[in-house]
């Protein structure tokens, strides 16, 4: 093709100014039908909405536009700040208003200790009679329940009487409960100077579940927790709950402890318990977690045991996992001898891994992600590290297998800064199946599971997640649950009409505000 | 099945006891041949490198662990660190200085006034005679070669010879260029505090540009720093650059003004200086760029423009592109009936969009990623975007499509904060092309692009990435430049002498240690 000469084009310029400026270009022809097939790929995105439906879900992406245009104005979008500082303006979007309404399904992806808000432990548990403290040179604390008086804890202070010690505090004692509180989050006003690197705030958090445990391992708190724990969720609109448990000794007043099968039978009776008072709530399941820093023989020892509880509960106990710091913990190659027993012993015990929950790649920890689909997992924890692995991640698809995603943890725990950025967003855009998960709200200063999806409806999801996409991620919820196919059935149908009676309300509330 | 009793999993437990322990399951069985698969996707996986590079590549990647080993240790990984902090750290590393002496191909993505270190500015082109200096309210400064003295610039104090103020400075000089210096980049110790948002950042990044304008927009100073700029590419073991320039009115002492003719004119004319002065030297092109918040008729002039001067510097001039901060700026979609004038006329005019340089998802600017590919673009700037949108990702890897990844640039400029968590560790798994790119080295306080190839060998490209990935992404790099055939032949003979050269002597450095 000859050059046109300068002169040519300004004269060619002059004739098509004069045309018509929005002519179609054949450029752009197949430009609506490859953007309406990014849409169908999302989550929800072949989801068919009535038409009342609809109408909500236009008035939710409108209002979630007016308040990211709000936030691009003072410069504070909440997703891209870190959570501690992000919570107080969560707290005042009429999106999370709306968030925390919606009846959200199952909730798959949370930790024993971490179910209920700090201050029950501190105002509630603690306050019991009976219990002890004392105190470790590091600055921090540990509890125990006894009568009489518990035998010296290594590394910590005399035991002290918590009564006792709290009248010698006279008008301190406010300020000692706030320091027990500091002591049993990870909140603060500066993470970014007190969490200077992901192996340190694994330490504080790990700290964390130590302190705690000294207070929910006592019995009668153990079940009080759990069934608060319940009462939390349930008050966020969750209708069913599934908890990673270490299953660690619960202790009685005079020493006693119990084992693992007391802890399970314990989480069933306190389930039914709570269900047969919230006939609405659905119930609970629990999956046995291992330390990933035992070795294979340790772990044998778990596996044993976690194929003898889900024999004996098979209701209760869903299946198995490890938890821990990824990074720092044993590859699941490298407990392959411990986790293919019940494989080869024809054995189904399902796995619930905790997978790809760091930033490295290509070290023995970043092949988690394969691993645990070749063990068969039925779900991946976190699975940050799965868009760096394109065949695990075909794997996964092809099996159905979901991503619990947590986003505020994976914020806090330093694996992702901006939520915008959040791999899920590539997982949500292919349509990947995912679950949204708290991981340990009241470490993180949350409380239920709505603010994840906050972070998932306003940042993760992008500007097109809509009204499909959060019913997508609440169906999805009870769809990969360990619940039985008769269980799920009764989960969906209980969900569906609180999300009718959801989107009646809202729609009311949408008309009385025009 | 019936679940076995517990009794009998402990039996059986005993006698897998005394089982080998190492007794592959078939759960593994394709383990390997899925780690070959993941391995043979990632870029350079097909490569075929010969024995010699084979020993190296292991060499190399054996390097790598020992410093990832270390930096964990240290809990200082500079990838993971902001690059202000980073830089002294890489600047021990033997990675770096490895990667230094490598031959990389082609700079592909590159800004014309950002292609050579500051202090070049300050100590030389500021001293140059009848430079004057003017102070604005906000504390920046603005420069302007004039005799006789310039015209007042608007909202700026009086013109200073800056020669007469340096003397009136006495034995302050040296702090006052400090301060000029500082000026010109966005290099501080805490970045953090300094830069609080994406859109301040940016204003601070276009005022940098604005103060070297006044410099670099003098004729003389103009060729020389162009001259430079090659010379520290070259340097850098880079053997041909395409800039986008922006070609703005180069002026004379007397005032005069030059057209964007004379600027290419100028390009082109140093350019063969430099390449007649160093013949291991291939060429440079240039890419005009317009900025994205003019309107739809200046966007249009431009293209006029852009046009006119591919007619009159086939050689010279690549294409055109969007500069400026995408999310404030105009999308391709609400330029289209500028951008579309080529096509119109039947003109082949190259583009080279920035696109996806942006968090925001579903956002009109969003777009840019799909309309860029839509309007033909031979490349996409950053495209960080790209995994956010599969089908646009599946057409640019159909249509071979590189993306222009930038590590630095995007960390400097607020996108992402740890780079192994890079968008580009998405594709560089999955093979979509990259190429690898500095965007503006010395305002990050970088030096041509082994900083980037770094950031990109450390981290984006996992502990995998190895001497083929480094290979593949030099080969890429010519292989999706503007260069003609023959010109790439060119480049690719004489860039396959150096790495050869290359390869030959890291092989005897690391049998000199051993």
């Amino acid at each position: 093709m000859k050059a046109p000469s300068g002169q040519g084009i300004r004269l060619a310029f002059l004739l098509l100014s004069l045309a018509a400026p929005c002519l179609p270009s054949p450029l752009w022809k197949d430009r609506d039908s490859l953007m309406q097939q990014e849409k169908a790929h999302q989550t929800g995105g072949n989801l068919v909405l009535s038409r009342q439906e609809q109408q909500l879900s236009t008035k939710l992406v409108d209002l979630k536009k007016k308040e990211v245009e709000a936030a691009i104005a003072t410069g504070q979008f909440p997703p891209s700040m870190h959570f501690f500082r992000a919570k107080s303006l969560i707290d005042q979007s009429k999106v999370f208003s709306i968030l925390k309404r919606m009846p959200k399904g199952a909730v798959l992806h949370l930790h024993d200790f971490a179910m209920l808000s700090a201050g029950w432990l501190v105002f509630n548990a603690s306050y019991l009679p009976d219990c002890h403290i004392c105190f470790t040179a590091a600055g921090s604390v540990r509890f125990r329940f006894s009568r009489p008086r518990p035998p010296p804890a290594p590394r910590c202070s005399p035991w002290l009487l918590l009564g006792t010690y709290r009248r010698q505090l006279r008008d301190r004692v406010a300020e000692f409960d706030r320091g027990l509180l500091r002591n049993l989050t990870l909140v603060t006003d500066s993470p970014e100077l007190a969490y200077p690197s992901q192996a340190f705030i694994w330490k504080r958090f790990e700290e964390v579940f130590l302190i705690a445990s000294g207070l929910i391992c006592y019995a009668p708190v153990f079940k009080a927790y759990f069934y608060r724990g319940l009462l939390e969720l349930y008050e966020d609109n969750i209708q069913y709950v599934e908890i990673r448990a270490i299953l660690p000794a619960v202790y009685e007043l005079d020493g006693t402890k119990h084992n693992k099968s007391w802890s399970v039978a314990a989480y069933q009776e306190v389930t039914r318990q709570f269900v047969k008072e919230h006939p609405d709530f659905v119930g609970a399941k629990v999956i046995f977690a291992a330390h990933r820093m035992l070795n294979v023989s340790q772990i044998k020892e778990d596996i044993i045991a976690a194929m003898a509880l889900r024999a004996r509960f098979p209701d209760t106990l869903a299946g198995f996992d490890l938890v821990g710091d990824e990074d720092q913990g044993h590859s699941l190659w490298e407990l392959k001898d411990a986790l293919t027993i019940p494989y080869s012993m024809g054995v189904n015990l399902p796995y619930f891994f905790h997978a790809g929950e760091t930033d490295w790649q290509g070290t023995s920890v970043d092949n988690n992600v394969l691993d645990a689909l070749l063990l068969n997992t039925s779900r991946i924890g976190h699975g940050l590290a799965l868009i760096k692995h394109p065949v695990a991640k075909n794997l996964s698809l092809k099996r159905d297998i979901p991503v619990e995603v947590c986003p505020i943890s994976n914020q806090v725990l330093l694996l992702v800064a901006d939520l915008r950025s959040h791999p899920a967003a590539d997982l949500m855009a292919e349509g990947h199946p995912i679950v949204v998960s708290p991981d340990d709200p009241p470490i993180f200063g949350a409380k239920g599971v709505s603010y994840d999806f906050y972070e998932v409806f306003m940042a993760i999801g992008g500007m097109n997640a809509d009204l499909r996409t959060l019913k997508q991620l609440a169906l999805n919820s009870i769809k990969y649950s360990a619940m039985l196919p008769a269980e799920k059935a009764k989960a969906k149908e209980l969900w569906q009409k609180k999300w009718d009676q959801f989107v009646a309300d809202l729609s009311d509330s949408f008309l009385r505000e025009l």
